[in-house]
């Protein structure tokens, strides 16, 4: 057994710590006599499997009281809908801010169920920053004001949390940032996030929903989609992705363990500080974002000839450096800094890329 | 570790030597230097296990050429939602038979969508038959004919397929049964399946859909429901469940080294036997559903008193049969009989049975 640095996008490492506890007991759950993933979602094993997993995710983020926390299926992609779907009526202006790829899959959905208007779109800068906020037009009666504090694919972060016009909430996709660092969560109505990248297996999305924000859906949303009814039932209506979700919550004790999030936060900025100086001092490999806007979590860069990039990631594989290729949709390479990831995978990976440089610069 | 005989609706048991194979390679997939879970859904890994579990699934239930298999979140509940949304307008009328709890929540769903006409209702007989296709009153122009092949809750099975009027698609929620025995895909339009109690965890279920029935979805229906951008992109326009959609492909190679469903269905029969049997010969036990219309997968039975139900339960899991509670609906007991429940563990539910008997009967 030979454990390899994933630098993947999502789905992503998970802490060795959690696969061998998963490993342990996947025959027998502490006496159950089956595993997790063939007990009911109904018996007790299983529902303080659910109460532990949501106390431990609202210590490490301070959800406040007022907030409902779910555990739903269909990853970020259904929440583009069920955003909508739970928060406007046709006839509504949802406000969108577009900072890149993930921006704009959730503005395509948003557009076949409300009006939207595009509050700042980072397009002149090609999707290289985040607009500044005083440059955003608002729509005045919106229904909702949606960002992505962490853009995937273009490794582009937000600095700083919008403050949208009084009254009018703040809708985050979470996906590829949440639990990297603390969140103030109070200063959004809706924060989902696909587990694939810093929770836990993909097919779950995790939201947290402020309680006065339920009630608005419209009457044709999906059962499965609906906010109002996933809440009056503990995330259980139906079946939920019971095993996906007991993950999470093992990954949620890993993260207690390692101190929190104000503690994760520092190794993430050591990790992504080595990467970035690295790129940066090189001469040899780009990274294209505005340095205020760059990426804790996900960092894209370049060859200096993309003829390149095949013997680097041959390489790459060869020292034991997977996932590296960047996303189809805009090539290169790409390394994803999760919580999973330790400080030495990304030391590993700095060495190599000055290898392949003496060897190829 | 003690494993106990699991008798669970849903999440239910997996056959132990999945679950051994999954531990087994859980840090470390075939030499990827990482578990399934972690592994992006665009490599090559799991492009391989994508395409062997469709090839696995074609072949265990001789799936048609001209059927899309796919593999998509949110469980049988959500294509309650689905079906009506790719398969009508909202002016169009679908079919449905009612033959229980199950069916009765997929025609709630369904009249949110399009008109619902009750082709039959098995209300009479406190749904424990099947009514008689000669009774069926169909919508000449029905978009489809829903059933449900097998009820979870009240154990009640179709003993034949029903006949639509031409050219009128028949649609099937087979989540309880499929895999139990062979099914004639070519007689439907579409088979949908939550995993949680043949195919794998939960999180995951499996629709086959004749290709003609593509490209007739409204509108509005979410990106991730949607069956024809499903079908355009392998089941991945978004990142699917990967380590469910990888068990279940472990479930369906453990059912071909069984012998395929010609095999299966004689144990299924043969476990189901040993259980109505003793159930019947009892003058204890009772199950209500009419001999013809018995499940080979859920066997609901109730005590002459309720107030032995406690004791019944408490005895059982001291001897190791867990998950005999009836629905909270229903009350009394169901043993759920899936695949993965050995022979042996019907034998010792039914001595367990009768030492019961004996002492308080």
């Amino acid at each position: 057994m030979s454990r390899v640095y994933n630098f993947s996008a999502g789905p992503a490492a998970l802490p060795l710590e959690v696969l061998e506890q998963i490993r342990d007991e996947l025959l027998d759950f502490h006496g159950a006599g089956m595993s997790v993933m063939e007990m009911s979602h109904r018996g007790r094993h299983f529902a303080a499997i659910a109460q532990q997993s949501e106390s431990d995710l609202r210590e490490l983020l301070a959800v406040p009281a007022n907030y409902k926390v779910l555990f739903m299926q269909g990853g970020a992609s259904a929440q583009f809908a069920a955003v909508p779907l739970n928060l406007t009526k046709p006839s509504a202006c949802a406000d969108y801010v577009n900072t890149g790829i993930w921006s704009t899959k959730a503005i395509t959905e948003a557009k076949r169920y409300c009006k939207v208007n595009l509050a700042a779109d980072a397009k002149a800068s090609g999707y290289s920053t985040v607009p500044q906020q005083a440059e955003w037009v608002f729509t005045p009666d919106a229904a909702y004001v949606h960002y992505t504090p962490n853009e995937t694919i273009g490794g582009v972060e937000f600095p700083f949390v919008p403050l949208p016009p009084g009254g009018v909430p703040l809708v985050a996709d979470y996906s590829s940032s949440i639990l990297s660092r603390p969140i103030d969560v109070s200063r959004h109505g809706v924060i989902y996030a696909g587990a694939q990248k810093n929770i836990g297996p993909a097919g779950l999305v995790v939201l947290i929903v402020r309680e006065d924000l339920l009630g608005r859906g419209r009457e044709d949303v999906p059962t499965v989609m609906n906010w109002t009814i996933m809440a009056a039932h503990d995330s259980m209506p139906n079946t939920p992705a019971t095993f996906s979700w007991y993950v999470a919550g093992l990954v949620f004790q890993w993260l207690k363990r390692q101190g929190g999030l104000h503690a994760i936060e520092s190794l993430n900025h050591a990790k992504a500080s080595v990467l970035y100086s690295a790129i940066d001092a090189s001469g040899f490999y780009r990274n294209p974002v505005a340095p205020g806007c760059r990426s804790l979590m996900n960092v894209p860069f370049t060859l200096p000839d993309a003829r390149l990039d095949t013997l680097f990631l041959e390489g790459a594989a060869q020292a034991g450096l997977a996932g590296l290729q960047g996303h189809k949709l805009v090539g290169g390479m790409r390394a994803s800094l999760y919580n999973a990831m330790p400080l030495a995978g990304v030391q590993a990976l700095v060495a190599y890329m000055q290898e392949f440089q003496r060897r190829h610069g």
